[in-house]
C-alpha cells in the first residue's frame, strides 16, 4: 500500500559520538549543511549556537523543511532531527552521512510521517482534492 | 517509575487552523516566539521564512533546544515540533498557546523522549554519573 503524506521526519540518537567533534560547532555546522546538500535539500538559512561551557544548537532551515542538531560532546550524545517534505530529498541520506561524520558508535531512529494527507483532508471543514507538497515552490 | 531524559519532544499535527493566520510569517514567528516565552525557554535566535506562493517555515532555536513550524495555509495544516530540555521549561505550554493562536480545530500530538540517560550510559565507552541538562548553561 502507498500512503501519501507530506513529510517525513526522522528522529535520531547519536550515542558514543566523537566527543571533540560534537563541541566543534563550525564542524558541526559544516556537516549539518553538507547533509543537506548530500539530501538534495535547498539550504534556506544556516544558525548554530555555541554554549558555555560545552554543546552545539543548530538547525538547517531547508525549502524542504529543517534539519536540527543538540549536541552534548561531555556525553558523546547528540539528538538529530531530519524533517524533509517531497519526494526529491531523502532524510536516510543525510542520516548516513551525519553518523559517519559524527562518528557515532551507535545510532537509534524514529520515522514518524507528517501531514498524513488522509487525515488533512480528514479534518479539512472544505473539501481538499489535491494534497501535495509543493515540488515548484520557489524561495521568494 | 522515573525516567531520566535529557529532553522532551512533542510532535504535533494541527489541522483545520485558520487559513490566513497560517499564511501570515510575521504572525507565525511572533506566536511561536510567544510560544517559547510562554513555555519559561530562553530565546537564542528566530527564523522565519515565507515561500511563494504560500506557506511558512520557521523555528525559535531556543537554549534549551528548539521549536520550528511549518505551514500548508491552503490545506489550514501545520506541523509543529516543540523540543525542550530541562526541567524549567514545559513544551505544552508552547503547545496549548500555539493551538490557540492558531485556531486549530484539530490536533494530534506524539511525545517522544530524547536523550534517555540510561541509553547514553549504556553506549558510552566510557563511564558516566551525572549525566543531565546543563541548567546553568549560559549562552556566550
Amino acid at each position: 500500500m502507498k500512503i501519501e503524506q507530506l513529510g517525513r521526519h526522522i528522529l535520531a540518537e547519536f550515542y558514543n559520538c566523537d566527543k571533540d567533534i560534537l563541541n566543534d560547532h563550525k564542524l558541526i555546522e559544516k556537516y549539518m549543511n553538507e547533509a543537506a546538500i548530500e539530501a538534495n535539500a535547498t539550504i534556506v538559512k544556516s544558525v548554530f549556537h555555541m554554549f558555555n561551557p560545552w554543546g552545539v544548537s543548530g538547525v538547517v532551515v531547508i525549502q524542504e523543511s529543517h534539519l536540527t542538531i543538540h549536541t552534548w560532546p561531555e556525553y558523546g550524545y547528540a539528538a538529530v532531527d531530519l524533517f524533509t517534505c517531497g519526494d526529491d530529498v531523502d532524510p536516510w541520506v543525510a542520516f548516513k552521512y551525519l553518523k559517519e561524520k559524527l562518528e557515532a558508535d551507535k545510532t537509534e531512529t524514529l520515522e514518524v510521517p507528517r501531514g498524513l494527507v488522509d487525515k488533512i483532508k480528514h479534518f479539512s471543514d472544505e473539501e481538499l482534492t489535491d494534497v501535495k507538497f509543493k515540488p515548484d515552490a520557489k524561495d521568494e
